[in-house]
């Protein structure tokens, strides 16, 4: 398993947002693992068998920024 | 048409709490149209089939306060 990927996102105010952003990363890869702390503004995906910067679109694309 | 019944509600952070509150309202009485203000955290109900304190309760358990 290669190592997770660790996103900076912002915007995300609420478990709706955390939902969203799960379920557009569930969509783009079923196989990912999704860990979000909200508070720290974390998105950990393990076992991605998407590229890093298909899944920061995702991310993207449901509204919510995410730092370089 | 009756007035309209208008709660306070807090813990609306973004749209998808809007979009909560929405559907649980609908969920409750599907003729009743929803106006939703989050800034001033109001919800406003017109046409609504439903006694006031059944929609309040069903804010509520959406996980919304809604102010007496």
């Amino acid at each position: 398993m290669s190592q997770p990927f660790t996103f900076t996102v912002t915007g995300m105010t609420c478990g709706h947002c955390e939902a969203a952003v799960r379920r557009a990363i569930g969509q783009l890869d079923a196989a990912a693992q999704v860990r979000i702390d909200r508070a720290r503004h974390l998105v950990e995906v393990e076992n991605a068998s998407q590229p890093r910067e298909a899944i920061a679109a995702a991310i993207r694309e449901e509204g919510y920024a995410v730092a370089e």
